[in-house]
C-alpha cells in the first residue's frame, strides 16, 4: 500500500491560492495568431516579463510542479522543442518527449486524433509540431487538455509569432508608432505571415522589402489592408535601412527561383552585414528566426542591435507565459 | 568541495518510515504474468487505485523523488515509453529515455549483460522493450537493480496485461463471475494470452471470437483448460455481444491471411460500431490495446462503456505501482 | 500575472552560502586533459568522491535543483550521454537530451556556433558530443555558459580520461608509485592516449602492451619521456600481468589490420581471461572504457579486481563533480 505517513505535495493548482481560471487562457489551447487581440497580447507579454524577471533572477520557479507536458513532434525542431523543454523544466515542471513518431505507433497507422487522445491520459498539456497544415486545431478538437500549436506545417506557428512580437515590446518598449521592416523570402515564409497579422493590432507601418517573386502574398497583405494600415513594397534593402526601427530578416533560397541569374542578381541584396548597419539608425534592432545561413553575417553578431539570440531567449519566456497560462497558474 | 551547509534532501527510502521492503515485490524484476497469483494481483491492483486517487486529487506525489528509471526501448512503443515516464515523474522520480540503441554501443556489437550493468550503475530501475524473446529475463539476470519487461518480442508483455485486468476491476468492480470475450486475432496478440492467463486466477467465463485460422492457441487453452475454466469459441462477435461483460477486441489484420477472400468475408464481423454495441448489455465495457486502425469505429468513442482510453490511464497507475513497489515505495 | 504568492524557490546559487565562485572552475569550459594539474586533478577528485558518498547514503542531492543541462550528441553514444543525464538528475537538475541533430536544424545549415548560442539561452550549461575534432573548442569559444566536452572525435574526451584515472585512484588508495599497463590498441584508443598523458602528474611507470602496427603514438611517448617517466614497450600482456597494478583493456579491432595472418596471430595475446587472471598480483585491477566485445571474458567479471562496471559508475560520480564545479556548486 501507499504510505500513508509519505508526504504528498499538494499540486492540483486548482486547490492553491495562485490558481487563476479566470486568465481566459485557462484550459483553452493555443492555435493561431488569430486568437490574441492587443488585451490577450498584453496579457502574455506581461506575463513573459515576469518570466523573464524570474529566470534572471532565480533561474527556476515551481509554478507547475507536479505538471506534465507531452512535447509531441511529428517532425524534427531541435530549436523549437528545447524551447518549450526549457520553459516547461524552468516552472518545476516534467516533460515526456516524443520525437521520432514516425518510427513508432503512428506509422502503424494510428490516427493523430488517438494519438493525443492517449497522451492526454499521461500529460497535462500538449505541444504538438506537425507536417499538416490544420493538424493542431484537429488535435485540439479531440483532445480535452490544452494543446499549443509548436507548427503545422505551412500553417501556423503561433508562438513563434508571439515571441517575435514579444521582442520588439522588449527591445524598444512598444510597439506604436513603429516602423517595421520584413525582408527576404516574404512568400513562403510563415513566420513573416503570422507576425504581420499580430502587428497589425498595433498602429505599425509596415516596409515588406523582397524579390518580386517572393513578395508578401496577397491575403496578408489583405489583413494589413483590411485594418487600415500603411505599407510598402520595395525590392533593395538599402532603400529602407536608414528608417526601420525593427528588421526582420528571412533567408532567400537558391530553390525558390527558376532562372539563377535572377537570383544572383538580387541575393546580395538580402544581406545583412556590418556595411549595410552603418547606415541603419542608431535605436533600432536587426531579428531573425533563425537557423540562418549568411543572410546576416556573423560580423553584425557583435552589434547591441542584433537582437536575434536575445529573441530565441524570449521565445522561452513566451512559452513559459503559455504554459502558466493555460495551466492556470499566471 | 561539496558545500557542507546544502540542503541535501534524504531520498534513500530505506531510511524512511514509508519504506516498504516486505510487500514481496522490493527489489524484484516484474518479467512475466506468472510471477502473479491472486494475492500479488490484488496488491498491485489495491496500489494502483492508490495511485489514481493521488493523480486525480493532486496530480503527482513524490514518493519516488530522488530515484532515476532507465528506459530502455530497443524498439519503439510512443505508448508504452510515454505511459512509464509519466508514471515515473509523476511519483516525482525522473527518467534517462533510451529509444535509439541500434544506433548506439548496441550496435557495436554490446550485448545486452553489458549495457543493462551498465545502466544501473547510473538508474535505479531499468524497464526494457526488447524485440527478443527472453531478452528481459536475460537483463534480470544480469541486473542487480530491478528490471520491468515492457514486451519482449511474441514473449511477454506482463504491465499491458495488468492493466487490461486492472481496467475490468476498476470498471466493474471485479472479475469473478464475468464473462470476458476475447475479439480478433487471438493467435498472433500477445495481450490476450497474457490476459487470459491472468484471469484464470479468478472465476472467469471466456468466449473466444476468431476466424479459424486466427483462434487462440492451445497452449494457452490448455492454462484455461488445466484450472478448470469454461469457454467458448465462436467465430462471430454478434453470436455473443448481447451476453458479455467485457467485450476485448484486437486488430484482424490482411497480412495474416493468405486468401483474401477469408479475410474480406470475415473482417466485418470484428467491427466494432454503434449498431453492435446496441445489442450489448447496459454494463459492460469495450476494450483495446490500442492503437486501433478500423476494427472499433470513432462512433463508438463517444459510449460510456467504450472503456479504451480510461484503460491507457489505467495502464499509468499500473506502472505507477510496479515502480513504487520494486523501490519498496508501496 | 503570475501570483505573486507562489512560492519560488531561490535558485540562484550565486546568492547561496553554498556557492562558489573561486574553485577554478566556476564558468569555465572543460575542453582538454590538458586543462588539469595535479591541483584541479585532486580537486576534482575530491568532490566527485564526495558525490560517491552523497549517492551511495542519499541517492540524490538538489544541488543543482533548477539548473538545465544541454546534452547535445550529435553522435550517439548511450553510456556517455545516459552517465551525464544521470549526473545532472541526481544533483537535482534537468536535462534536455538532443540526440538526433543530424535530422533537425544542424541539417538545415547551422553552424554549430549558433546552435550552441541558441541552446544556452535555455541551458545553463552544455555537453557536447561532436564527430569533428576541435569542436568542443570551437563550442567553447562562442558558448558564454559552460561548455563540457563529450568527446570531439579522434581529439579528445577528457570526462573518460578523468574517470578512468578517478577509479585507479578510489580502487588502490592513490597513483604514485603504480605500474600502470595499457593493453591492446594503443594507436587509435583515444582514451589511452588522454589517460596516460593525465597519469604523467603523477609517479607511474608505464607499460604500453600491443601489436607493433598499433603501438603507442609517438607524440604521447614524448608527453611521457618529457615529463620524465620510464615506460616499457612489449607485445604479450603475458610478459607483465604479474607485476602491475592496473591492467587497462582496449579492443583490438581485426579491421586495424591489412594482414589477416597477423591479427590471427596476436589476437589471443590480448583477451583478458581468468587463465591470465590467475597470475595477476592479488591487489590489482582491470579496467576497460566499454563497450567490450570478448577481450575480456565473461568469466572474468566476477573477480573482484575486474573494476570496469565501477568504473562506469565513477564515471557518473565525476561528471556530477564536474557539473558541480562549472556551476559553482562544488
Amino acid at each position: 500500500m501507499v504510505d500513508s505517513n509519505a508526504k504528498v505535495t499538494l499540486k492540483d493548482v486548482g486547490q492553491q491560492p495562485g490558481h487563476n481560471r479566470d486568465n481566459g487562457f485557462y484550459g483553452q489551447d493555443i492555435i493561431s495568431v488569430s486568437q490574441f487581440d492587443r488585451t490577450r497580447l498584453e496579457y502574455i507579454f506581461n506575463v513573459a516579463h515576469e518570466m523573464r524577471v524570474l529566470v534572471e533572477r532565480f533561474g527556476s520557479a515551481d509554478l507547475l510542479q507536479g505538471k506534465i507536458l507531452a512535447n509531441l513532434f511529428y517532425e524534427p525542431s531541435t530549436r523549437t522543442s528545447s524551447s518549450f523543454m526549457a520553459a516547461m523544466l524552468r516552472l518545476g515542471g516534467q516533460v515526456i518527449p516524443i520525437n521520432n513518431v514516425q518510427y513508432s505507433s503512428v506509422t502503424k497507422g494510428e490516427s493523430l486524433p488517438d494519438t493525443v487522445r492517449t497522451l492526454e491520459c499521461y500529460a497535462d498539456v500538449i505541444v504538438l509540431r506537425h507536417p499538416e497544415v490544420g493538424s493542431a486545431a484537429t488535435a485540439a478538437r479531440y483532445a480535452s487538455k490544452p494543446v499549443i500549436n509548436a507548427g503545422d506545417g505551412v500553417g501556423e506557428h503561433p508562438t513563434q509569432a508571439l515571441l517575435d512580437h514579444f521582442t520588439i515590446v522588449e527591445e524598444l518598449g512598444g510597439v506604436d508608432g513603429l516602423k517595421v521592416a520584413m525582408v527576404g523570402d516574404l512568400k513562403y515564409g510563415r513566420t513573416v505571415h503570422s507576425l504581420t497579422k499580430l502587428l497589425t493590432n498595433y498602429d505599425v507601418e509596415f516596409v515588406f522589402v523582397s524579390p518580386d517573386i517572393l513578395r508578401m502574398p496577397e491575403d496578408v497583405l489583405d489583413v494589413v489592408r483590411a485594418s487600415g494600415h500603411r505599407f510598402t513594397v520595395t525590392e533593395d534593402v538599402h532603400d529602407v535601412i536608414g528608417e526601420v526601427d525593427v528588421l526582420y530578416v528571412t533567408r532567400v533560397q537558391k530553390e525558390r527561383f527558376s532562372d539563377l541569374a535572377e537570383y544572383d542578381r538580387v541575393k546580395d541584396q538580402y544581406v545583412v552585414d556590418p556595411e549595410l548597419m552603418q547606415r541603419a539608425k542608431e535605436r533600432m534592432i536587426v531579428m531573425h528566426p533563425l537557423p540562418r545561413v549568411n543572410e546576416i553575417s556573423y560580423a553584425v553578431d557583435d552589434d547591441p542591435r542584433a537582437a536575434y539570440f536575445r529573441q530565441m531567449r524570449n521565445g522561452m519566456y513566451i512559452r513559459m507565459a503559455l504554459l502558466a497560462a493555460v495551466l492556470g497558474r499566471a
